[in-house]
């Protein structure tokens, strides 16, 4: 294992997590293994870098119980944000005062936890590093329940996120069955291009839980007739249909279902169109179209945070990613992220390793079509097989007065 | 202890809860126990019994593991209705049929588990079965997440809702930390006309959490104009600020607040109008009047089906509850729910008893003003040291693929 002589900074950027804090605690814990004398966590990013807004981790993290609490506290610890680096040939200004930031702090390692837009982050600051001569390691720790990186098998985040999803689905499945009469439910499921979310719903099919009776992916183009027909044969099979459905699920137009309802959608700082209503403008649809009991669920926020229900094996990688991503760096690694390598399936396995951010940022990775089951019936084997050991094992939370311990927000 | 001779039957009817089937075994166990030749389940309650629906249990829950498995299961096993008899006076027809098929079953207790309209049915049938001279008990078994009904301390179902709310609105609070900029989030929970649901995010607050900032209960006239002044006012202190209301909030006048917005609301089988839309109301008004970044989360289903966090003090008093209404009818006694009486606030210690089902039916038990703190800004201290018990303790779930394995429902 290489060394760390001078000091390290991470970042946590993005969306949210159960998992996020893991990579974080990860990071610290490897950082000062490898010798680090200060582990740095940026507040709100690289946002609050550029003001300034470091603190010494080593003031926070102060004993194993605290690690181990860290590790269950969904969203950042140490804030997020989603501030877009301009490209250094248009403005390096900003390049200018981070690197002045870093050098005032005697940071070696710069590490980054977030999803495909703090990848570009690290893509951009690994290139300005480059081009200034800097010996500043500049490290991505890949983290987002999308799951839609390139190039690792799965990201950090996901894992839970799907076990959450499951144990929801099937819930609201077991609840769907009660009433002796036609009813359609309808669970909205985030996503926006990458239906990973989505299809997350299919493992709750088991010997207790006949699943998702249809479940619908951005990755197809949404066809509203035939889904009115489907729904209608469908109920005449059986009382209660529970159906799953990407919030990002579009017309071959290109339009989005949750478009054509009359509520606002609006566009974040990033350019992505927010979304919202798809679940519940499928669900009038359908009250209109067939008359029968409809109710739109959408699983919202807990999706991304539910660390109550964390996947063992999502905190356990989480935490390895952070590892792997410092040990890069140790050995003199830079513009890299932490890719996780399956390595067998049964027994499910993992490697850690690095690859180069620029094959990795902007990339967009989606459900392949041939897990998708023709008829929107569900997920193929090769998906089950995928997930399930994603969501395996429980992270046991911390229960004070009945309720799940975190690290509470530094203040 | 007395002794049945006859056969029992029990039904379940109403919203589903993480609790109802832990009553359904309580009352299994203890009609096993009490002597029962047959303890019957009838399908989706009175309606199905009408029909001749009943099945077996023993059939079903043939060993102690099944019996912690339909403990651990969400839903109501065996299915659920909303029927509502008619009075006795105006129509004896379901009566006479009711009590025809109750004798084909040589049924000497009929056990319903439900909350208000069930206790309601209860009261009927104990009714007409003294008209009649019948000598068959009927026995209320109370199962609410709303927790209005009256003389228990409290009811099986709210408890396990509870503790799915608070901790969700933890990991709500935590996730809207994590951005530095101006952000609204509120929070939408169950509760028509009693507010104990949205009551029971004010459990968060701790050490690790600040709980909500605001929290609206419909036992309360909501003013928007206050509403308004109050958030600015609060946003001038922080920038995250986070709201709990119940979706039952109304104005002065009556209104409800969900039927300001142009989002439907229908009547269901009661006469009850069907609340939605509180929240996502007024996260538009906030975002209209005081232009900032506002989001509505509504908690929905899962409040009454989670339950992989199910509280172990829930699960075991709705167990309990459904033995003493077996104990109750082995000792002669009908036309009575059982309740739960608090003994002890520290040590927790409730006692289990019966109460005329006369003085419960039809009505409903609120949140006393004098708990709910001026200024909405959350509960007084009496009320944590009501519902904190209720919360206490987990029930492991029995994890099978990586999710909460249930008892898949009858075919």
């Amino acid at each position: 294992m290489g060394k760390i002589t001078g000091n390290i900074v991470v970042g946590q950027s993005g969306g949210p997590t159960a998992a996020i804090n893991s990579s974080l605690a990860g990071v610290y814990k490897a950082g000062k293994e490898a010798g680090a004398d200060k582990v740095y966590g940026m507040l709100n990013g690289i946002q609050g870098l550029l003001k300034g807004k470091l603190i010494d981790l080593s003031e926070k993290i102060t004993c194993d119980l605290e690690l181990e609490l860290l590790k269950r506290t969904p969203a950042a610890y140490l804030g997020s944000c989603r501030y877009k680096l301009p490209d250094h040939e248009k403005d390096t200004a900003p390049y200018e005062q981070l690197f002045q930031i870093l050098k005032a702090h005697e940071i070696e390692v710069f590490l980054y936890i977030g999803g495909n837009d703090s990848m570009d982050s690290i893509r951009k600051l690994s290139e300005y590093g480059e081009l200034v001569n800097s010996s500043i390691k500049f490290i991505g720790i890949p983290k987002t329940v999308d799951n839609d990186l390139e190039i690792t098998d799965h990201t950090p985040g996901y894992g839970s996120a799907a076990k959450f999803i499951a144990a929801a689905t099937k819930e609201i499945i077991r609840d769907s069955l009660v009433y002796d009469q036609n009813n359609l439910t309808i669970i909205e499921i985030m996503g926006r291009h990458a239906g990973w979310l989505t299809a997350a719903a299919a493992l709750c099919k088991d010997k207790d839980c006949q699943g998702p009776d249809r479940i619908y992916l951005p990755e197809k183009n949404f066809d509203k007739d035939i889904f009115l027909k489907d729904i209608k044969a469908l109920q005449q099979e059986k009382k209660s249909v529970v159906i799953a459905v990407s919030e990002g699920i579009h017309l071959a137009d290109g339009r989005f279902v949750c478009e054509l309802s009359d509520k606002d959608s609006y566009i974040d700082e990033f350019g992505h169109t927010m979304l919202t209503g798809a679940g519940a403008y499928l669900a009038a649809l359908v009250k209109k179209e067939l008359n029968c009991k409809t109710r739109a669920i959408e699983l919202n926020t807990l999706q991304r945070c539910a660390s109550h229900l964390a996947s063992l094996s999502d905190i356990t990688e989480a935490f390895e990613a952070g590892r792997a991503g410092v040990m890069a760096a140790a050995r003199g690694i830079t513009g890299v992220m932490a890719v996780i390598k399956r390595v067998s399936d049964s027994p499910y396995q993992c490697a850690y390793e690095t690859h180069n951010i620029k094959q990795i940022a902007n990339m967009e990775k989606k459900v392949p079509l041939s897990w998708i089951k023709e008829g929107d019936d569900g997920l193929t084997e090769e998906f089950i097989q995928y997930a399930r050991p994603l969501i395996m094992g429980e992270v046991m939370p911390i229960m004070v007065n009945g309720l799940p311990a975190h690290m509470d927000n530094i203040k």
